[in-house]
């Protein structure tokens, strides 16, 4: 071990202390970092979710540096606050490590991991560090909501939208898999959305009927809906054709052979926002009918699920 | 792997839910496990922690089994939550897996969970599944407090106390490292408490001026208490001396030849609590000065400390 974990837990504590002091909202925390556990605000209903990510699974030294690791499973985290329609408060950090790591490292995931939560005004206000096999990740996010939207309230006649188009972080994770250079700026697009997904903050989707995020894969969230929902998700590809940025992830697609639907439904990893609804911002898709399961497109191929588990 | 992904988050799903439905609290869960988040009440003071257990550094499937292990880890998670002088309410579970595990000890393991959590009435309402390399679970749990007991409050002239003998855990590890056969009660006692520490759910510390666990020792958590309230605690080694249980603990360090203070003062992993204030309940092992550190301990041997990260 190249340092102590006294000097690890100091590092991170002095990374998220800048955090939880240089705002408004420090009010909100009465005990932080370096006692048996913080001590927050609440509100009347929390929003709790955890997620974790292992080195070699769910993201990789190679293709990745640390501060967009740290990003990246924080964006995932954050995505299922926001996809319950629920404000991203706390956070809390537990961290395996090899102990090969130089602390600068640990800083650069630990100033990812404070980068994307600062975007949603989260705090980390706790954590846990521990040796282990390989780097983990696992991180608890807290949100506060009034109302919580589920997978489960779409009607029949809501739109179906998307906050953008997914697909990205799949063309990405390709390009890595297959060494091919980033020579065009729809490459670097892609590889950037691997490597840090950037979340869509801006969309609102606060009226929907049903929301849920798509890391898993498009095709998968609109299951999980029609399913919640009692529904069926029926989906117009030539909606999706029509999208804001169909036609570059296309070519990319084309030129390495690869049916473009495959990434776009079943991609994953992107953290787009899918929602039923009327009249929502963002890509409409398609339209939520009487039945089940999600139909419409039949005439594409059966995309390649990423899972990180079979 | 033996399993599905689906299979093994609806049986661990199934675990958790019976808790969730089956007493009175179930109200308090607005959206359990399934969705993207949980949705719980909240309450105006949250309390926050999260510990992460990793195969062969803080658990041994050898030495104990999946029920055990996941007891000891949500003790130890419980522990950091009522070290708050809180109310544990809900858990989040992110399990790795390597995969080849049936799914058997899956669910003995998420009963093992349930089974502590139950104690305090605390609910399992999210988690996640990956695939590591080595078995580690990350637990964050989350409780309500109006008055947090942190360790900056201890006063000078008051008591220290600790909830029950530390100790026993080390010496259960000690039997385990050094194959030890566990011939007498006072064998399967230690053994016990080191496979899954019985937390002190019964005693009264909520007058307190300071409070912290003992989970990484006893010393060490004087030391905190000493730092945080900047103040001296002063161990006086005749009262541990007196304590109860303390004969036993000490035939048991003298019939392997090791100073029954290096167990007490740095075994660590006990989960018992240590309080500083006037009439508390436990074993008094000294008391609050002026000064700084902690003393009284200087005839002792320098204990060995139970590090997980060195």
């Amino acid at each position: 071990m190249a340092f102590s974990e006294q000097e690890l837990l100091s590092l991170v504590a002095s990374v998220f202390q800048t955090q939880n002091t240089d705002d408004q909202n420090s009010l909100d925390i009465v005990v932080g970092i370096g006692d048996d556990a913080a001590v927050v605000r609440g509100s009347s209903q929390l929003v709790i979710t955890t997620d974790v990510a292992v080195e070699d699974v769910h993201f990789n030294k190679r293709w990745s540096n640390a501060f967009d690791i740290g990003r990246k499973v924080t964006a995932a985290n954050i995505a299922d606050i926001l996809a319950m329609g629920a404000t991203p408060q706390y956070l809390v950090v537990a961290l395996s490590l090899v102990g090969d790591e130089g602390l600068e490292r640990v800083r650069e995931l630990a100033e990812g991991i404070k980068h994307e939560a600062d975007k949603t005004g989260a705090h980390v206000v706790g954590g846990d560090i521990a040796r282990a096999g390989a780097i983990s990740i696992a991180i608890t996010a807290i949100g506060s909501v009034e109302r919580a939207i589920t997978r489960s309230g779409a009607q029949v006649g809501d739109g179906i939208y998307i906050s953008s188009l997914t697909g990205w972080s799949a063309a990405g994770l390709h390009m890595l898999t297959n060494e091919i250079e980033p020579v065009h700026a729809v490459h670097a697009m892609a590889l950037n959305e691997f490597r840090a997904p950037s979340l869509d903050y801006g969309i609102d989707f606060s009226p929907a009927s049903a929301l849920t995020d798509t890391s898993d894969a498009l095709l998968i969230s609109c299951q999980s809906i029609a399913q919640a929902s009692a529904v069926n998700l029926h989906i117009d590809p030539a909606l999706i054709e029509n999208a804001y940025e169909f036609t570059e992830l296309s070519l990319l697609a084309q030129s390495v052979g690869i049916d473009v639907f495959e990434w776009i439904l079943g991609g994953g990893e992107d953290h787009v926002f899918l929602a039923t609804g009327v009249d929502l911002p963002g890509i409409r898709i398609g339209e939520v009918r009487q039945g089940s399961g999600v139909t419409g497109l039949e005439m594409k191929k059966a995309p390649q699920m990423w899972r990180h588990f079979q």
